[in-house]
Formats: C-alpha cells, sequence, structure tokens
C-alpha cells in the first residue's frame, strides 16, 4: 500500500536548511499532490521512493538515465576507472579519446570541449559566438529552455535587463520570425540558438521544420554567424548525431549534456573548424570539468550508442507506450495529445486547460507504481522491456478508469493556478 | 630518467580534436616548457603522468584533493552509495542530511544549496544578493577571481559589456575604496563580493585586513545588501568554518566548492535566514546537481573534517614545507616571498619580474619529482607526510643549486610574456 511518510518527515527537515525545501528541476512543488520528492534507489528503469514505493521512472533522471540505472558496463568503466584517477591537477588520456570519440561519431563536429552542467555548455557556445566576429547579437527561440543562468533562466528573480541585452526573441519554426530577427541584428549577428525540436513546458511538443531549419543555416552563412543547435535534452534519443542531422542542417555548435556518461557527470559543447579559433579564444573552466571517471563512463556510453541497437529498441518501447496510452484514453473516453519523438514524448490532456485530468491521471498513475509527469516532456530509457511497458499500461488504465469515475470531483493544482498566475 | 614522449604524441592529437590543445586552469600552456598535460594515476599525495613520471603533487587537483587522492574512507562512502542510487529524478535523503552538516559546520549557515561548479555557487549569490531587495549593483574586488562565466572570467573573449554592467570593482583590503563603492552603487546595492583573502595568480597572496572586512559587514548592514565570502578555493583549509570567521566577520552569504568531496564534484552556496527568501525566489539548477553519490563522498569528508586534526596537521606540514623553501633559498643566494596561509602556499622569487627564476626552479623541481605551479597558490593536502616533504626538499634544493648554476642563461617563458603584453 503506497504511502509517504518519511518522505513528508524529509521534507520537514529539508524546509529548515533548503530555501524553499527544495530548488531547481527536481523539486517536485509543483508536481500533483504526495509526489514523492526523495529516491533512495535506482536501477534499471526502476526508483524506489525514501517510503519503499517503487516506480517505473518514465523522467530517467530528467533525461540522463539511457541505458539503465546503474549500468553494468558504464559503472563497471567508473569503477575501474576510480582506482586509478578522477579530479587530479590535469586531465587525463581519456579526455583525448572522448573527444575523438564524439568528432567520430557527430558529423558536424571537429572539435570537443567537456564540462559538467548543460548550462556550462550553452553559455560557452553563447561566448564562441560572440568571441567569433566579435559581434554580440544571439537569436534564440522564446521560451526555449537553454540553461539556468541569468542569460537563460525561464524566471526573472535575480536577473538583471542587462543579462539578456543582446538576445532577441523569435518564434520557434517560424521562418519569417527567424529571418526578421536576423535583420534585427544585422552586422552584429553573433549567433543563432535552435533547440532540435520545441520542448517547453505544458505544451505540445513541435518537431522542427525543414526549411526553419535550413533558414537558420542559411542566415548563419549568409552573416557569418554561429549556428547551435542545443542538444542538452534531445542527444542520443533522436539519432546518434545531432539531433538536426535528422532533416539535413548541420550546426557549427552543438551543447550536450545528460545523457552523455549515463548519469555521470559530464557535458559538452562540440564545435567545427570555423568555431575553432574562437573558441580557442574564451577562458572557461570548472573545478571538475577533466574529471576521468565521467569521461570514462562517456566513453562507455557511446560505444553502447555505437555498437547497438538501444535507439531502435527505445523507439519501438517509446511507440509501444504512445499507442497503448492513446487507445487506453479513446477506451476511456479520454483524447490524449502524445507529442514530440516517442523517446522523449511529451503527454497532454485535450480539453484540459488548467491540467487537472493531467494531474490526477499522473497522480492516480503514480500510486500504482509509474512516475509520470504532467507538464515536462518524458524519457524513454533503453533498459525499459515489453513487460515493463505492460505494467506500465496496467497502471494507466486504472489511473484512467480514476479519472473518469472522479472526472466531476476534480480540482486544478493551486501551486499550479498560482505560477500560472505570476 | 624523465621523459615526455607519451605526452608530446597526446598534446599532438590533442591538438586535432580540443580548440587550443586544452581548455581552462589545467591547461599547462603557461606552465614551464615539459610540465606534463595528461595524468593517469592519482593516489595520495602523488600524480603519475603519461610516461609514469611520478610527482609528489602541490597543486592537488587546484585545490580539491583536501585528504589525498583516492581516500580509503571517501571512496568506500562513493562505492557503497553508487550501489542505491546517483543521479535520478529526484534527490537522495543525503541532500537534507548534507544540509544539515554543513549548516552544522559553518557559523554563518541556516540553508545550504548543491550545485557542481564554484561558478554555480558564486552566480547562484549574485542572484540571490539581487534577488533580496531587487537591486543591481554589485561590488567585486578587481582581480578577485569568482569563477569563469561571462560576468566572472579573468579574459575578455566573448564577454560583451553588459555582463558586468552593474560590477563596480574595488581594491581589496581598501577599507576606503570599498566605502567608495559602496557610495557608487548607492540605494541600488545588492551585494558585496569578498574573496577569503587575495589570491590572485602571479602576485602574493594577502590575508584580509579585519577593518577591511569589518567594513565589508557594516556597508552591507547599513545599506541592506548582502556580503557573500566566496570561499571556494580555501575552504576548510584555513578553518573548519567560513574562512573570515578567522577574523569575527559573518558574511549572509558563502560560496563553497572543490573540497567538498574530496575530488568527488559538488559545490554549494550556504546562507543565512536573512538571504532565504530570495534564495527560493531564484530558479538555479543542473542536471547532476541532486546527485546522491558527491553527496556521500561530501559527508564523509566533513566527519573527517569534524573528527580529525587534518587541519593542524596540513597547517604543520605546510609550515614546514614554507621553511624548508625558505631555507635553502637563502643559502643558495636566493630570496623567496612566501605568501598567504601555509595550507595555500604562494611562492614567488624576489628580484624577478619576469618570473624566469620561478619557472625555472619549478621546471627543474618537476624533473625530480615535485610538482609546483611557478604562478598560482598550492595546495597542502592531509595526506602528506613529513617524509613527503624531506623528499621535496631534496628535490627543491637540487632544483635552487640548477638555477643557481644556470642563472646567467635563464630566460622568461616565451608564452607568458607574450600573454602578459595583451
Amino acid at each position: 500500500m503506497w504511502n509517504n511518510a518519511k518522505d513528508r518527515a524529509l521534507r520537514d527537515r529539508a524546509a529548515q536548511v533548503i530555501p524553499g525545501g527544495m530548488y531547481g528541476h527536481q523539486s517536485t512543488a509543483l508536481m500533483p499532490d504526495g509526489f514523492p520528492q526523495f529516491f533512495t534507489r535506482a536501477e534499471g528503469t526502476r526508483i524506489t521512493d525514501t517510503d519503499g514505493n517503487s516506480y517505473i521512472d518514465f523522467m530517467c533522471a530528467y533525461g540522463p538515465n539511457l541505458l539503465g540505472y546503474n549500468h553494468p558496463e558504464v559503472m563497471r568503466a567508473v569503477r575501474d576507472q576510480q582506482a586509478l584517477i578522477d579530479t587530479a591537477t590535469g586531465p587525463s588520456p581519456l579526455i583525448v579519446d572522448l573527444a575523438e570519440a564524439m568528432v567520430g561519431m557527430v558529423s558536424h563536429a571537429d572539435w570537443a570541449m567537456f564540462c559538467k552542467n548543460g548550462s556550462d555548455a550553452t553559455t560557452m557556445a553563447l561566448m564562441i559566438a560572440r568571441a567569433y566576429r566579435d559581434r554580440r547579437k544571439v537569436l534564440v527561440a522564446t521560451n526555449a529552455y537553454h540553461g539556468s543562468l541569468p542569460w537563460s533562466t525561464p524566471r526573472p528573480g535575480g536577473v538583471v535587463p542587462e543579462d539578456r541585452a543582446h538576445l532577441i526573441y523569435f518564434d520557434y519554426n517560424d521562418p519569417q520570425a527567424l529571418t526578421d530577427a536576423a535583420k534585427q541584428a544585422g552586422d552584429d549577428l553573433a549567433g543563432i540558438f535552435a533547440a532540435p525540436f520545441r520542448h517547453d513546458t505544458f505544451a505540445d511538443q513541435t518537431l522542427p521544420d525543414a526549411e526553419y531549419a535550413r533558414t537558420a543555416r542559411r542566415i548563419a552563412d549568409e552573416q557569418d554567424a554561429l549556428l547551435v543547435v542545443d542538444d542538452v535534452r534531445a542527444g542520443f534519443r533522436v539519432t546518434r548525431d545531432c539531433s538536426w542531422e535528422t532533416i539535413g542542417v548541420r550546426p557549427d555548435l552543438s551543447a550536450w549534456g545528460k545523457v552523455l556518461g549515463n548519469g555521470q557527470p559530464i557535458s559538452s559543447l562540440l564545435g567545427n573548424d570555423r568555431a575553432r579559433a574562437a573558441a580557442s579564444k574564451v577562458f572557461v573552466t570548472g573545478s571538475y570539468w577533466f574529471s576521468a571517471v565521467p569521461m570514462a563512463a562517456a566513453l562507455e556510453t557511446m560505444r553502447i550508442v555505437r555498437d547497438t541497437n538501444y535507439l531502435e529498441h527505445m523507439q519501438k518501447i517509446g511507440g509501444m507506450f504512445r499507442k497503448g496510452l492513446v487507445d487506453q484514453a479513446r477506451d476511456f473516453g479520454f483524447a490524449l495529445r502524445h507529442t514530440g519523438p516517442e523517446t522523449l514524448p511529451m503527454v497532454l490532456f485535450e480539453d484540459d486547460p488548467d491540467f487537472r485530468l493531467g494531474y490526477a491521471f499522473c497522480a492516480a498513475a503514480m500510486k500504482r507504481g509509474v512516475y509520470l509527469s504532467p507538464y515536462h516532456n518524458m524519457f524513454i530509457n533503453a533498459a525499459m522491456t515489453e513487460a515493463d511497458i505492460s505494467e506500465t499500461l496496467e497502471a494507466t488504465g486504472a489511473a484512467f478508469e480514476d479519472i473518469k469515475r472522479n472526472r466531476d470531483s476534480l480540482k486544478p493544482s493551486q501551486v499550479l493556478m498560482a505560477m500560472m498566475e505570476t
């Protein structure tokens, strides 16, 4: 029987020593009531909360879990490397091996730099674009998430207008809006940031229009600016290359993170020769950027990406999840919008403007052992099996039944409503 | 016999796939010729390069190595935690344990947030100071290092003037300069950044003047702004508390990193109740900020910090190193300036304006198995023994003899001279 007594006790302690009780993307403040905040185990496709409740986890650590938690081969590489060298006074040769491996795998890339946060990689891209021709203006799609530093964080606290003085916003997938923004930047255009597809919270995902992508490439070429694809969220879940390779458009820079080390902390910026000199002009660094263990994990992860059918398997599993959910919804009289790549599914209910259906559905599924998000794209991992999806659909079937039965008494989330008002 | 054939071969490969061959603080571009770039082992007090040369390491990974590389108790905590949960869909209870432990150890702190880079922690401090009373101006000591994001990186590449529009610089340790800067900020003063002591590269270190520190505190109080101590570099090497506790001045925020996990990737921002509401207003996060393994390492590191004489031992070892070097220098007819805390020594030669003596000395010591820096403060770790210092002094004695013999033929570093001209 699901309960969360220990989780609630931990929240009380956390409220004393952590501002707001928790922060950042892993705070469950915005999740449906009762969603566990703390977890004690993660193995394969499952996470276990402090009260011992186990869940099939469709958030995958918000991305990093690509191959399954505690993956035996990746963790063997981690342990072997830990015995040799990790964080030290210089990098290990693995930094060269890993740069070569990424350059070998990602078509547009001639070089690699490694860092820790996705924000590190996107900020390096911002700086390198500006250093490239000593210009200032950078085009960014409205609402696209590129990290949580002052220039990019989605909330206003602690941000001054100057942090974004030279950013020009445009509507994703709109070639005309992009063209207008580039015109506005004129001969001060440094770079164009592109999300591989639109994956904003609380919204349907939208795949990139090829014309839009080609327009971005053409403008960058014509105005001698750098095109950046932020693949931190989607990398290696769309293709074994930069995600825009699927539509035939190559950026100058691409930002990577999350999946690279299957949970070991590493991110990366890749670039082409055009951007190389600019990349060597910026001074960027971090205490742990040269640590060897996450690079060993990344090398093993990339070997698996290269040599196995992990991607095709994830696509099949993601397809089963999608079809199963949509069919169930129809059977119970609901309509779902299941958008984006099947490996990064966003699931929203039709006719649910205040998300009360989605919230109640996810809460009901959670109590039956399936961890879904009502507002953020989810993630498939390669350890998921058909049996996991069957078990998931059993839980979601019961969840649909629940919300159908209680439909008239469902209320919107108070926290969500308060946030939406600001 | 020291040689670096494999290191040079790796550098050739790196030059193809990493901009400039290497980047950031672990690039040896500015070190004396021949300094190894790549290392394959780190154990206790020693690092081994790719050619099999072993060094007593006085850089300690530029800080993180506090207790010795591959420390048995810290690594046991790491392995035990790896079997349970690391990077997952939520934090583990360890985030609460660790926040409580830090609040228990650091006098000014009522709460903690965790992140990865030192830059994350200092940037959170910047944002929280601005969010506190919705003001913009932040006072920063000229040349103080607070990270490598656009607002703080020490080199101009990729930085636009707006990144620092609301920073006001003052001379470290000068109460009048600080007072003038605060006056300039007026009622828009958000915060004051203080390094625990001055530790700029290529310069003597200066301990904080108590009057300067008290002035900083007084101004923050009078103008209702937040005082920040950036303890990323010096934390737990000066005292088992915030470094300014030694002079009786408590900040509102302190930034921590490097030593926290003895090499496992974790940094932290601590704050008091005055700053709590502002801290909960900023949205900051990172893919790996909630990972449990570095928190397990940090908890074990803090246990050792609390329960052992690691600090007194480091102070004794650092004192031996200082006295030994200064005595040797005098015996060979050189004068050294050995500044800063003995656990974070900066060693510069008198009468060495272009650093040729320091560079030649460090190169000679390096070839005899002792890794020193001619321009950056060094770090003592708690695994160092009196035998390590004896072995070190044997190498440095020979190095002094070397540079005395070759004094007239020494040349300044070309790379350094080129950098100093820009």
